[in-house]
């Protein structure tokens, strides 16, 4: 099941691909994604876009949540900015914090290539009661 | 001073036009940007990714809490989800409302083209003190 | 029913009425409390503490997302703390910015006497599909 | 310092002396505290307030900000509610993640006696590089 999901969200999240993002594990209640900074991530001051890194987090969360093939979508989410990079790998790791059937929370938090933490995220997601494949 | 700093945006924030950001509106503490929804924003559920939403968010905030010159950097920002589309134009419009000297905090709302709220996100800054342009 | 509502937050939580909390206005989706500041709400700076600012708000939203007598169970809340006080009247408004079956989300402002924005806040909350009162 | 820091707190922050909340540990950047729930501080669905442990939290996220003696003020701070309790001793756990000059931010845990894990709070501050004591 684990595999089925992998692959469905591979090849299904378009918005993941166009950003590069893989996933390198997941299992119950966990992910872990990661991507290359390219030089079109950058913003205006020359560092990874903010909204890139959270995409990477909401992508981890995503697979994460999702991966007991309980369909979970996104309610709300907080990300703490601790430090611009500008290339380099980063990995985002998800972890459940809330298991519930209908109500459940997960902490991600951002490294770069030398394990600096770089934000802190977490989220909730609303359980639906239908599978993904 | 607005329009050179909209030309800044436009010209080095290589993620926002990666995704086909555009800033509409900009004014001291306020910015309107918007973008065209494609197949390539959409998650594994057929549905734009939370991830663009965000950095569209993102985006008016960095234009609204930089529109006075003074380098302002992210610190935190929460977004909470209110509903899903596949297509079409979002907006997302910033206002500032704590307009301090070195942390500020700003709203933004996300519409779609029939003005239904998707999402709402706060976010503060803290400001360095230097120029951009 | 807000009435009968009204009158059951008033009388069964405890924790509002430890901190002087009055319910000045309620409607479907909608509420507004507010109380005093007291010495004994003050922080070791001499500031109300950031606590009260937040059970104020959390009030308002617990009140504005039962007022359909529909048990509703907060999930998640940010606040963003603009202004530090030291007295006087605090007044926080809640109103509903997604009235979803299941999960709803609500947006709470915190203002002094005089009008001034002292805290922002926003939740989502989990609807059981069971009555209060 | 630390001692002296410790008992300022303890002195002067009367919300956290009304609530009963005590320090029960303290170093540089951490800080662990805890409170017995009481009648008083239950909400209307018989269940401890959110507005108690997100000031609990927010106690713990004061204590291990400003334990170098640099006033740090809270300028952000998102909670998530796992799970209701209405009596019993809880405890709130803060460690620093992020440890800059001007901006900082903390995660803080709260759990039961049983240790099973109610609510978790992120928190940013802006030191304003005056000292405390």
């Amino acid at each position: 099941m684990l595999q089925e999901l992998k692959e469905f969200f591979e090849r299904r999240d378009r918005f993941a691909r166009l950003l590069g993002f893989r996933i390198v594990e997941m299992d119950e209640g966990y992910a872990k994604v990661e991507a290359e900074v390219g030089e079109e991530h950058l913003n205006a001051a020359d560092v990874l876009h903010g909204g890139f890194l959270f995409s990477l987090a909401d992508y981890a969360f995503a697979v994460a949540s999702n991966s007991r093939n309980d369909l979970s979508l996104a309610v709300s989410a907080n990300i703490l900015f601790h430090k611009g990079i500008s290339d380099g790998t980063v990995t985002a790791t998800a972890r459940e914090i809330r298991a519930g059937k209908s109500v459940a929370a997960y902490s991600v938090e951002i490294h770069d290539g030398n394990g600096t933490l770089l934000a802190t995220f977490t989220g909730t997601v609303y359980r639906k009661g239908t599978a993904l494949v």
